[in-house]
């Protein structure tokens, strides 16, 4: 199912958090109007929001605050994709050219900065300090996953369990954050268990392992985002991972120098079949689907509840996206 | 006047600060605890809590939060810094490798970027509301500033006024949320009518004017920081807009290009007595003295207060400091 099919009940939600997003981008100075306008053009898929919105729905009322809450978690979701663009170096992002390749590196990361200030300054506004809590302690989660990823750089070591730590902290965390704030305001989400941001949890961690085989077998016309940067930047992703673990220890090394190599089409092209000779990616995608079904699972065990075909609808989507 | 002997009537107070600021940067991740350990080598002057601090015990009783409030301030600073590293390239600041020469960019933006999240984590369990919408909003104005700035690399055009704006925007900015913080639980304040910020306000802008010429006159040795980096990084400060001011409108284009050419020591000596000659240095300073002798005046102005000689003696001390 197409993604806009599948939030098609919460769509006017969505359309309002786009509208007061625009509001909190809005700059008088020119150099940031830019930048904004810039940044619209490759506007996402708004799946954080979806989330938060869905589980508002879900186990309560939709508030004024899920709105606001919304557009800071899209707000601290931009600034991250901004500042991944410096790190990773990427030219596209979503089909026009990234921040970084447009204006230099400088801009884009004060510009990076800007976005994440804005989102605090947003949440100020709310005041409300559990939300202030959630969304304070999943930004630092949020870099020190990418900081532990950095420190692996061109690891051929590294293993599955610190892989999914990275990810459960530099991606999961910011979907079990939108979990936690959709059910905010619901008295007796005691009664819940957990099971929603758990769920919203597994969905991140499934989306970062899909976005991570994206990166090494999608195509960039269908991506519209610059793909085998991972490799070029020595980020050892779960199919890579598994591919190490199928290989002799002796030719360990050798394989390292192969993958990390500067890679142009060719390469990247020897890479894909290793990648599928080996199972590698096929394992990745059936990790991917394992998180699926338990996240899935965990819906289906809360019962009967508004949006909760939505919710799980969702969950495969992340399995299925292209783009 | 040294800056600890100004300092010591606070003596104890800057060492809570520092203690509490060692524990908001405590962390499990090894690669963390390396970079935090990197950046305690660095330790600045801790300028922006002093002027809190004092605001603080000037304008009424030091309370807990205060303590709180200067480690955020002094987060928020200390991940402009990281992030300032980045972009000027510095290989040096206070006489140790900086961040980015000895890890990597991409390492030192999210580190940067966890200092942020740190800070407003901090903030956040402080729960007070007009605390968190003077930092989030500051922290917003601060990078508005600094990209303001970038937007004008190279610009022989750039008049005083956007000067003003700009380093208003990027620097006095936290030194004026200094002073609104420290006299953030006297309630009558409005006694006070804004002086204590706009003090702190002109002794930010005073400081950055100086940090400025010190860039083009100071030496490295002193400083302990990587110098020059403004004109090779293309910023008209005040000196160098000075001396635009001062050549004839056909040779601008001439100086232009003489002045942001890449430096080697011989260039910055040419630059230096080009800027003597021409009054350039004299005349920021004397705007730096200018501002200062106004925001001593607006002491003077509140009567006797405790502690008012010593906010005019740090005042006093923006003029003087050689690093």
């Amino acid at each position: 199912m197409e993604l806009a099919q599948i939030l098609a009940p919460i769509h006017a939600d969505v359309e309002e958090v786009e509208r007061r997003l625009a509001v909190s981008l809005a700059s008088g100075l020119p150099v940031v109007a830019g930048l904004v306008e810039h940044l619209s053009q490759f506007r996402g898929k708004r799946l954080r929001p979806a989330v938060l919105l869905l589980t508002a729905r879900a186990t309560g009322t939709l508030r004024e605050e899920h709105y606001a809450l919304s557009v800071v978690v899209e707000l601290i979701h931009a600034a991250t994709l901004v500042h991944d663009d410096v790190l990773d170096e990427a030219l596209i992002r979503r089909k026009v050219p990234s921040l970084n390749a447009k204006w230099d590196n400088e801009m884009s990361v004060i510009f990076g900065d800007w976005l994440f200030a804005r989102a605090f300054d947003v949440l100020a506004e709310l005041q409300n300090q559990d939300a202030t809590r959630i969304l304070s302690s999943t930004a630092a989660e949020m870099c020190e996953g990418e900081m532990l990823q950095i420190s692996h750089k061109f690891d051929d070591h590294l293993g599955e369990e610190d892989y999914y730590r990275i990810i459960g902290q530099k991606t999961a965390s910011l979907f079990e954050a939108c979990g936690r704030l959709g059910m905010l305001f619901d008295r007796d989400h005691a009664a819940w268990g957990g099971e929603i941001p758990a769920f919203a949890r597994e969905v991140g961690v499934a989306f970062q392992i899909m976005d991570d085989c994206l990166d090494l077998m999608g195509t960039e016309a269908e991506m519209g985002k610059s793909l085998g940067t991972d490799l070029t930047k020595g980020k050892p992703t779960l199919p890579i991972i598994r591919l190490f673990d199928t290989v002799p220890p002796a030719k360990r090394e050798e394989l390292r120098q192969f993958l990390f190599a500067n890679g142009h089409p060719d390469h990247r092209r020897e890479v894909h079949s290793l990648l599928v000779r080996h199972g590698a990616i096929e394992y990745a995608l059936s990790c991917a689907r394992d998180l699926v079904a338990r996240a899935r699972g965990r819906i289906r065990s809360l019962g009967a509840f508004p949006h909760s075909e939505v919710l799980e609808a969702l969950a495969d989507y992340v399995l299925q996206r292209s783009s």
